[in-house]
Parts: C-alpha cells; structure tokens; sequence
C-alpha cells in the first residue's frame, strides 16, 4: 500500500485523498440560512399578532422540558455560524453574551453575524492554512480536531441541528413556515 | 477585474475561487449519522418497552399536523444521503419503495442505504467530472444545478433537516437521547 503524500488521508479501499477542499460555499450556505431564519421570526411576528399573542412568548417554548427554548437554539445557530468561520480561517470572533430576551434582539442577533460572515473573502478558507490547522475547545480536555474535521463533523450538525430545531419550534407553535422558507433560494439555471 | 479561470466562481470583492473540492468527508458523514439513527430506534424501543407500548406507534408521530410523520422522516434522510452520493458521482441509486412500516423495516432501510454508501470511494467524489456534472430533478421544470451547488444548498440542508425532525420527534416523544447522540463519535487526536 503506498504512503500517502503530507496532509493527504487515507479513505478506505487504500486510496489517498487530499482533504484540503473549499469550506467557503458551506459557510456561504450558513449565511443564508441565518437570514432564512430572519424570514421565519417575521412569519413568527404575523402569527402572533394575528392571534393577538406577545411573540416573545415563543421565544421561550421547549420541544421537551430538558432541551433548550427557542431563544437558545437561536443563539446556537448563530454561535456555531461565527465559530466556525472563525476558527476555521484563524481569526477571533467577536462576543456576543447571550442576553437576548426578545424577537427583535435575536434578530439583532442573526444581522450581526451575518455582517461577520461578510466579512469573510473565499481566500480565508482555501489556503494551505486551512488544511495544517488544528482546533481544541476546552471541554476537549486537550484533544484537537483537524479544522476540516471540525467542520464537517461538529460544525455541520451543530449549525443544522440548532436551525432545525429553532425551525420545529416555530412549526410546533402553528407559526406558517415551510421546507421552502427552511431551504431559501436555490442556485438554479 | 480579471477573468475567472474556467471552472471557477466569483466570489464577493471579485476574486475568483475553485468549487472543485472534495465532497467525500461529507458523504462519509452523512453515512456516520445514519448509523447515529440506529441507535437511537435502539432507545425508542428500549423506551417502549420500559412504559409497555408498541414502539412503532412513534413512527405515526408528527410535530405539526401537517408535517411528516417519523417514519417519512427516516424515509427522506435516507434518500437525501443516498441521492446525494449517487448524483454527484453520476451513478444509477436503487431504488426503495417506502413501504416501511415497523422500526425493523426502517432499520432494515437505514442499513441497506448504509452499505450503499459503503460502495464510494474519494475518487468517486474528487474527479473533475463532479465539478462538470448538473444535476437535474423533475420538478425542477429544466432548470438544472451544478453538482456542487445540489450538494451544498439542497443536500446538506435537506439530510440534516430530517435528521434532525427524525431526532426532534424521539426526543419530544421522551425517548432518551441526547446531544452526543446526535453526533456521535468525533474524530479527536
């Protein structure tokens, strides 16, 4: 079995393949989805006024006692977005301490991160920096991810579980959302 | 502005970058977590038989009246990952007829999408026809996206959107799942 060249892995049947792919149209996609999310809260705000309910009562709804309420998915998605742009590329994310209370804060909320999505340029994720880097969060308790790694295997379904689970919230709740708000506008020719 | 090279895109502030990356560690993925939803049916049935209920009872639960039901859930992750792997790489995918009724046939159905899964190696995903392919549905009424587009804004979004109504249903119906189950094992050093 031949040796794989530096920074290539080894897939199965033997073969090497370079993981040093583009992770930008991902983070492009994660940009969108937050502003999808924006599209629901305004379905959200329709729906109660329409039934003549304070919106941010939804804010704190639950799809089980013992996971987190509206409000925090939507602070997860948001957070999983701007760390993974972040460490990823090797920059510092800005802080964001976790007060929002209302619908018009988490929409605060979702705008600031998009604004530091756009901040990003494809060149942050393709270079050769991507591939060497290495990423430890604390709870990790010194163990590390490879940045590729990272995102494909914690960022991807952190992100989608937390939109998803924001999405089924507002869904459960009556709000009028559909899998075409979910997805947004599709790249088509 | 300079011209982009042909294969490539335009990016924000006019640079040019290379689409062509390797998809592979995403399929890998979305085989991994097909495996996660083995093992949360193994809590739903322990679930049901702690309280002494017919665990496919869960299969006809839904989070809103007019969403799917869990079983149609299980159905469409399945396809997405399937699909996905096969219109990438320009194969034919078997077919399945939805007709699962019980936990076992949707175990039976996960299984048999993972071994189709199994069958892919990185070439399958990292030749420069992946980069050159369109993908085309029948609903989509002769519009068409380019692979990669398909994978990232249509794929991702719609695998992890039922993964995650397939977990949000266990969960919202007290089976004992949690976070690390919806992730499974990470590759860590």
């Amino acid at each position: 079995m031949r040796t794989c060249l530096i920074g290539q892995k080894r897939a199965r049947r033997g073969t090497c393949y370079d993981p040093a792919m583009s992770l930008y149209p991902f983070v492009l996609e994660m940009k969108k989805l937050l502003g999808q999310v924006e599209t629901w809260l305004d379905k959200a705000s329709a729906h109660a006024a329409g039934k003549k309910y304070d919106p941010n009562v939804l804010l704190q709804s639950r799809l089980a006692p013992d996971m987190f309420p509206l409000i925090r998915q939507i602070q997860a998605v948001c957070d999983q977005a701007k760390y993974a742009a972040a460490r990823v590329s090797g920059k510092e994310p800005p802080a964001h301490p976790d007060n929002e209370q209302t619908i018009e804060e988490a929409r605060k909320r979702l705008g600031s991160v998009i604004a530091y999505l756009d901040g990003f340029a494809a060149g942050d994720f393709a270079d050769a920096a991507v591939t060497a880097r290495t990423i430890s969060l604390p709870r990790w308790e010194g163990k590390s991810m490879t940045a590729t790694d990272y995102f494909v295997e914690h960022v991807q379904p952190n992100f989608y579980f937390h939109l998803a689970m924001t999405y089924a919230l507002l869904r459960h709740n009556g709000v009028d959302i559909g899998k075409r708000d979910f997805l947004g506008q599709l790249t088509m020719k």
